[in-house]
């Protein structure tokens, strides 16, 4: 969505925190070596990793070169590409918590800035624990790091706080040190391709653009659905469950992508007002509400693509007694004079039967006293947006069925996005952004904001309600039957959708 | 568009006039021989095959053979179903203009009748010449063959006329001996399953019909263009040329199925009177505005599929000086409240680049002070129905290019009609409506006196400049440049489509 040319990339020195870290070498790494391979950014840049453990530079080099040819989305076959890319990182030992440490950070940064002749663009990139974005803020600015000719700014991963109240601390800690417009919040479900496609569909299509709206939606659907279960996040998770991990980031953020008014124009401040104008109309659930538009669940023990898989409970350092929520589903309102009367169906969840995340709009139907009715299996019209693992688009119409003479069923006009065309990830994506200042699909302080004022007094239902309001679903299921119950009140149904006639 | 059930299907009689013909062995035959195999139509029915020629019913049962081996549209594999077929069929040696033959035939028929216990339902269907269509109905009338306990049906082909006035006088002498509701005009165009798809996709999705008008709709584009040349009907088109050959039926009975309002239910005449409204409210074109709107043209020698095939002019039988055309576009206007300002592009041609039946619905541009413009190549949103010899329906709209940070361009969401399934020929669809009683897809008077009523004062127009009004294009071309002229007027163009990534 950015309108930025080419000539806003600038050299640059990267400084990445947790920078042998599971994040970094999966994601980060790969994704700095596509933009590079491919020429995105500018060709003249450093980078500083840093962590806990004592490594030579070249010991740290042979770490970036293992994590791109593991994790590149492709196989690797330019080695003289990858050294020269190898060649570019420092490695640095840091104690996060010890000031005098960023001393020397500095010194290194202005020696790599100096030789390189880089001007003082610097990407502090914090791929460690949140507790610590707050005070690594601080030693950063008290050290003089963020200070400097050029640009500066710092990127830092979700969970931003784990309610409101910890949040805006969080948030007023680091924004003694950044600017708003220096911070970048990533949300890697903004980074990905038909994400960032809905806009374009929006607001590029007459088609589209006209019917958005409570005269021709029925209602809005969003799955965010993984089969893993909770893995090896048991810490945090239990903690944390489905409704901070996945709702009050990913999900709102579609949310807020499919109800938006258009901007008056493509800037990513005129796009956030628009966004953050949702949350605002948001209607917010709290109390004996959230029992009627909000189902949590946790999945039990059960069969997953023929395998058993054990429940949440069992799985090894969750308390049998838990009661936190591996599966969210909700009806939401958006009050305003676009969406009035629209439900928003939301779900979220692990261990279900299956992986996709898609938007589903389901259109009004034609007037009853039509006639197609009586004999006919007639579909809702639906647009679905397939957003991963398949990514496309799927227009399900009501059409003859072939080879019949008056016959008329639900057919699919499909396109497959990621067809024969190799689609960068969502870590590519962002990773450039940032660099080139475009903080569009980023997450900003008001949403993250408002996001937390939503989820907040749902948490706190449920907490009430202690194990009242759990639901169960076996795992390799489709979620507990509360969720489908919710959309069965208003007459419809999740709708499963495939692209289909595709090879993918 | 039926809606009537099996329950409708009775025993039959057809008398077949030409029944050794061109027309009876590549379609009607074949199409008859569809529909008793698929159970379609009901089992106990006769045919009686009339021609000039002296046969015996053996040898004429071995035409019917052939002819289905020949022209069935998947190879025959049950011999004795065939052979079942056949046995249906008697011969009878007729002159169509002898009175005293009609004695016979009515013995013949009654004798089936008697033989089979049929009910008197007699399907008279005429592959003969259209100057015998007057004087065979009279002649089965005063021989007593239209009177009887059951149905009796007329069934034509086109050309029902060469003009207004000739129409009317054959369509007086018909209806002396036939009812309107009796008699079938083929517009084999109105047999093909998109054609027939365009009502169910307007009026059974929300999706369309909400923006099928002047406000949404920019323009219609509706292409029928064949590659061959006049082949042997010379005689006939040499005459007629492409504006009575294809316009005056075709592509007229297009522009109604897609402009016309929706109908108060799905009997035949109600949607009669919605598409008899379209031809109603059709801006008739005379004089200057002919030349303005209209074009004619001939094809010149040229190359086609890396042949070079001769000009028109130089055919076998074509007059070195004919003003024949053999193509035709034109600018039509409906002056009505759904269509005040929509251009219909019409045009048909022979020796075209490509074979193609499609109708093309330009939407409206996104307005202008939207933001999209600038660096994209926006298309508009396209909805194309593919008729022959692809089926299908496609949807170009503007999406992110994939695999790119900022790029839109146009997209095609596709529908394959006839992938993977057998879809029947025109004859057989309508074939089977004829036996039920179904005059839905064929041509009733009143579209053909209009339809006349819009050609005959261009047909004037052209008559009277003589040469100059005629355009070249050679063969294997998309036809004169003034055809594309009309277009670059309005701003626009023809639109190319293809249905794209899959195999036919």
């Amino acid at each position: 969505m950015s309108n930025q040319s080419h000539s806003h990339l600038a050299p640059f020195v990267m400084v990445l925190f947790g920078g042998a870290g599971d994040l970094a070498r999966r994601k980060l790494l790969p994704a700095l070596y596509g933009l590079y391979r491919s020429g995105l950014i500018h060709q003249d840049f450093q980078v500083i990793g840093l962590g806990r453990s004592e490594r030579g530079p070249e010991e740290y080099r042979e770490v970036v070169r293992q994590a791109v040819n593991q994790y590149f989305r492709v196989p690797v076959d330019d080695e003289d590409g990858l050294q020269s890319f190898c060649n570019k990182f420092e490695y640095m030992s840091l104690d996060v918590r010890d000031s005098a440490g960023y001393q020397q950070l500095k010194e290194q940064v202005e020696m790599r800035e100096r030789e390189s002749d880089i001007p003082e663009n610097r990407l502090f990139y914090l791929a460690i624990s949140p507790q610590l974005f707050g005070e690594v803020s601080t030693h950063l600015r008290e050290n003089g790091l963020t200070q400097g000719s050029g640009w500066r700014r710092l990127v830092i991963e979700k969970p931003f706080g784990d309610d409101y109240p910890s949040a805006e601390k969080l948030n007023n800690q680091i924004q003694e040190s950044f600017a708003e417009e220096d911070i970048y919040r990533i949300d890697h479900y903004l980074g990905k391709e038909m994400i960032q496609n809905i806009q374009v569909i929006r607001f590029a299509n007459t088609l589209f653009e006209h019917i958005w709206n409570n005269q021709y939606i029925s209602n809005v659907q969003i799955t965010a659905s993984e089969t893993v279960g909770v893995e090896d996040r048991v810490a945090y998770y239990d903690h944390a469950g489905a409704l901070r991990d996945m709702v009050q980031n990913h999900i709102l953020q579609m949310v807020m992508l499919v109800a938006m008014e258009p901007p008056s124009h493509l800037k990513p401040e005129a796009i956030h007002e628009e966004k953050v104008k949702v949350l605002r109309s948001l209607r917010r659930w709290s109390g004996t509400a959230v029992d009627e538009n909000m189902v949590r669940g946790q999945y039990t023990g059960g069969i997953q693509d023929g395998k058993e898989v054990p429940g949440y409970r069992e799985e090894e350092g969750v308390p049998t007694d838990s009661l936190n929520e591996t599966f969210v589903a909700g009806r939401l309102y958006i009050d305003n004079f676009r969406w009035s009367g629209v439900p928003f169906y939301i779900r979220s969840g692990k261990r279900m039967d299956r992986k996709t995340t898609e938007v589903v709009i389901q259109f009004k139907s034609v007037p009853d006293n039509l006639y197609f009715h009586k004999d006919n299996n007639l579909g809702p019209n639906l647009l679905v947006i397939k957003i991963n693992p398949q990514e496309g688009l799927s227009l399900q119409i009501n059409a003859k069925k072939p080879g019949t003479e008056t016959e008329v069923v639900p057919i699919a006009m499909d396109f497959c996005h990621d067809c024969g065309t190799e689609t960068p990830e969502a870590y590519e994506s962002l990773l450039r952004d940032a660099l080139e200042g475009d903080r569009t699909y980023f997450t900003h302080w008001e949403e993250v904001a408002l996001a937390w004022k939503f989820v907040d007094p749902i948490r706190e239902a449920w907490d009430r309600s202690e194990a009242s309001s759990l639901c169960f679903y076996e795992a390799g299921s489709t979620g507990p039957k509360e969720a489908d119950g919710l959309l069965q009140q208003d007459g419809t149904q999740w709708h499963l959708t495939e692209l289909r006639g595709r090879q993918r």
